[in-house]
């Protein structure tokens, strides 16, 4: 059957996340919702990445298979009539037969985002955590370092989506844009939560509450009471996905 | 009695614009109501520039009178303890006993942000105007550039505030800023939605729809009916007012 996939961008503010879940507004339960209104019949979507509520995307990737040919520029703009400026469909496009945006994916990219000043900022306050205390972006990036490579995560995941918490972290730095304090991280794929819970701890680091070698004993133990607390999900944004 | 100074930023976007008024939720109407609970009586406010629903602010200026020394840093606090993030206050100091934010505001600048691209933002879509069709910037500065100068903005204004509607602009200018078409705009002051209706007539300019040099004619007239449809008014941001 033939395979469709979906490019899209979303403010995550008002959802309760990516992902389906019955009796609650998500993004990938308003996507199927329209997507079965205009295309007539029941669509189960696959997502690239399961973002929390709050957490935003800039491009995300769903795919699906629909048995007949779709007319795709005028589905993206059905779409994108439906939807409304929360969500926003760039492309819809005839994958390969096989092709999952979850399963086919090589590697994704997350930002988080950092407003590191005395003063919030009220146009930006949906898009990135305010942290008033100074950060040592040197110190923050001695611990991003040590995050490269292949890692078991169990102690920066919520819960194992499946048996194992081991991923491939491909970078991941911080920097100054814009007036902001920017982590990019790449990586094979995430656990549940990975990115705010390391970020939570590098931020520790940045504070100067921990040294930023003690990540590898954190990793080590497999503990999650062993990290520290999560960064708020409104600095994250879902940034790229690689196949 | 000693008059005071609130430097203030907000996104406008949940406001009935920043003047106060019965009945609903505005900038100013909220501030008075804190800062009568932290001062323990009324207080009456003036704002540099009365803001539309919709309409942000990076920088506002508000002035109120108050009998006594007051513990400004402490005030800011409690201020941004009870505004939320919404709201920021920057300072709270005291200004000369005939200071009035309104009146002794020797000119502000506005700036007007447009997303001129194919698909909208989602995360930039409570502060920019997205507009799909291109524009031409060169244009809309031969437009900008005609609005230098002392002109009656009868055609550009809702209602008179008071009997004139003359103002002068002291520069007027649109570029390019990180992905965004922006336009800077000072004045001595600007007449009730000025902004937004000079804006609406330059992205007609920028499609090709009227010509630059039209400005003058429109201005001339002195007749409303002549303009172009407003901008809408979150793309609009009262940035900074000079004293």
């Amino acid at each position: 059957m033939p395979v469709y996939r979906i490019d899209l961008g979303y403010d995550g503010t008002a959802f309760r996340g990516f992902a389906r879940q019955a009796g609650q507004r998500t993004v990938q339960g308003v996507l199927e919702e329209r997507l079965a209104r205009v295309l007539g019949g029941e669509v189960i979507t696959t997502g690239a990445g399961r973002t929390d509520a709050g957490v935003h995307a800039r491009h995300q990737v769903v795919s699906f298979e629909w048995d007949e040919e779709l007319d795709r520029p005028r589905l993206a703009r059905s779409l994108n009539g439906m939807l409304g400026p929360e969500v926003v469909v760039e492309s819809v496009e005839q994958a390969v037969d096989d092709f999952s945006a979850r399963f086919s994916a090589r590697q994704r990219e997350y930002r988080y985002v950092i407003l590191n000043a005395p003063l919030a900022d009220p146009l930006n306050r949906h898009r990135c955590w305010h942290v008033v205390e100074p950060l040592d972006l040197a110190a923050m990036n001695d611990a991003a370092q040590l995050l490269v490579g292949e890692h078991d995560f169990a102690s920066f995941c919520r819960a194992p989506d499946n048996g194992s918490t081991t991923r491939r972290v491909l970078s991941a730095s911080w920097a100054l844009e814009g007036g902001m304090t920017v982590f990019t991280i790449t990586a094979n794929a995430f656990c549940h939560q990975m990115v705010r819970s390391i970020v939570g701890f590098m931020v520790d680091v940045g504070k100067g509450r921990r040294r930023a070698d003690e990540l590898e004993t954190v990793l080590a133990a497999r503990d999650r009471s062993k990290a520290s607390n999560m960064a708020p999900p409104h600095g994250l944004i879902l940034w790229e996905v690689g196949y």
